[in-house]
């Protein structure tokens, strides 16, 4: 069958463009015993997902030059020769950005359809749903009372990693770069403050007013000057998820900032990095306690959804100017 | 008894100067019961002191002015009102600079001088000591065959925990400042590689060359320039005890360096902070592991004894320019 694939033309220098993308045509072979044959629904575009496009190592191996994208996706299965899959079932996993794409039947996770919309398991009940439970829970730790810092609070991570400190209750504040997203943070997520870091320049001193008490534990999506005043106000014994650093990827060189190291000496400070793929062997455990807060109205999820599989490279793009509110998903018609 | 003792004249700004102590004669009044009168033996400098002579909040309560500096001590005890001590017995604790004190008997630890010489109890037997094995047993944790980097390491703790990474059979590079620190390093104390980075100016690829397989484990105690070469290289689910910044605690601002956040997102780093009191339900365990060591000849140390009470100002302000090989020590004559 003839397809339509977005490979990656060339590597960004800094921020990407669309001429980094390129639309093919394609003739798909026939599958296999043990592959299923599939049509996609829906794409997610996350913003590590820039790190694999330059050449250098990371934790995620590279795209390769001229070959497709591949993200997270959830697609309907049109052929089996699986015992696993029948046509019609829904399905998530990690595939090429094209129309259609054959998969290896171990590679894919069957959706329990009743449990929540399709989309949600690219979002809450997906790897970023994960990556903030474990981030929050295993390494933010937050007791009752105390304060919670998240940037890029308003993403597909942030409003979840919220959510769940509040469920923890503590104090949380989020960081965004828009009113909207600071209302609906507040509004509909329950957080105690919201702080628009485009109007308002954040400094030590704002932070310290809209955290009397210090911060104990921060969530970072964001990192830069950002990461620096918060840094400032963190408290002894306070523990650091260093899970994305959206302000650096296009950057062509790190950003010069003051030393953190003294704080984190003088403050007993935990900071960790990590990637949700550190926590396999707990997914199951997460994903359950996702669900189950999702089924009880205690997590709730915002999508920005963008009809139209030639509008996942502008989709991804608009990631780092902030244009999503919550997760961004790419509706295939 | 007329004694004499060291206060804190004025605060330092920025670096410390003979000027900011003032030496004085005071009479000490007579002793209470549960107390005892202590003739001071030894004196041990740190650099952390530095931080408690700032006006700013810090882990450890800052110095009054013009009331005596206090630090690590060992001392003889001249006259005794406390059952648990009798004259002639030797002991450590937080004692004024002053030639005589008095002290209540539970703030003092009684030395048994069998197992080690006595100024032993200020450095690989004391606090230092205790520094480095929780800080490289409980943070550092290195495996045999990894990559172990120290900063600072000819000083009171990184020549301890150097050696406690070398019975862990790591691969073990020291970072020093004089080519008789990094002799000594490679000679005495096992250390597999020693780096001057007076005479070669640190980059990443400097240390990439010494560590050809990356480095798994950080111990700082210097911070600045040092730990953003080091950094560069660190590898995935690395490990950084920071236990100290020397390299920082003059400045008046911190430096300015590339942020290391995203370094330890992508590579899924801990870094931690630490001060040894974190540990104190745990001193005996690490007191009885150490002198274990010392007594079987597995860990060796390593003092630069200074002559005479009136030296300790001179003696403290010789740290900030790496004077000390190994622990710093003031004899009392």
């Amino acid at each position: 069958m003839k397809i339509t694939q977005i490979v990656l033309a060339s590597r960004p220098n800094g921020l990407p463009v669309l001429e980094n993308f390129r639309t093919e045509e394609k003739e798909l072979k026939s599958i296999n015993e043990g592959e299923v044959l599939l049509g996609a629904c829906f794409f997610s575009v996350d913003p590590y997902m820039r790190g694999r496009m330059n050449d250098s190592k990371s934790y995620a191996a590279s795209y390769e030059l001229n070959n497709p994208i591949v993200g997270a996706c959830v697609a309907r299965v049109i052929e089996s020769r699986s015992p696993g899959f029948t046509i019609g079932d829904f399905v998530v996993g990690y595939l090429p950005w094209a129309t259609n794409s054959i998969a290896k039947a171990e590679a894919l996770r069957k959706i329990d359809t009743h449990l929540a919309p399709l989309s949600y398991n690219l979002g809450i009940l997906g790897m970023p749903g994960l990556t903030a439970y474990f981030g929050m829970t295993e390494i933010c730790k937050p007791k009752a009372g105390e304060t919670v810092v998240i940037s890029g609070a308003a993403g597909a991570v942030g409003i979840v990693a919220g959510q769940i400190a509040k469920l923890r209750e503590a104090y949380v504040v989020g960081i965004a770069g828009t009113d909207e997203k600071c209302k609906l943070l507040k509004e509909q997520f329950g957080f105690d403050e919201a702080i628009n870091y485009k109007t308002l320049q954040l400094t030590d001193k704002i932070i310290a007013g809209i955290c009397p008490k210090g911060v104990d534990a921060y969530y970072d999506n964001v990192g830069g000057e950002i990461s620096s005043s918060v840094f400032a106000n963190l408290n002894f014994h306070s523990r650091v998820a260093v899970c994305g650093q959206i302000s650096q990827y296009n950057r062509l060189k790190p950003a010069i900032v003051p030393t953190i190291l003294p704080e984190i000496l003088t403050k007993s400070i935990l900071v960790q990095g990590f990637i949700v793929g550190n926590f396999s062997s707990r997914f199951g455990e997460g994903f359950a306690h996702l669900t189950q807060w999702v089924k009880e109205g205690k997590l709730k999820y915002k999508e920005t959804i963008v009809q139209g599989f030639d509008k996942l490279p502008e989709a991804f793009l608009d990631l780092f100017s902030g244009k999503n509110l919550g997760k961004m998903i790419i509706e295939v018609g």
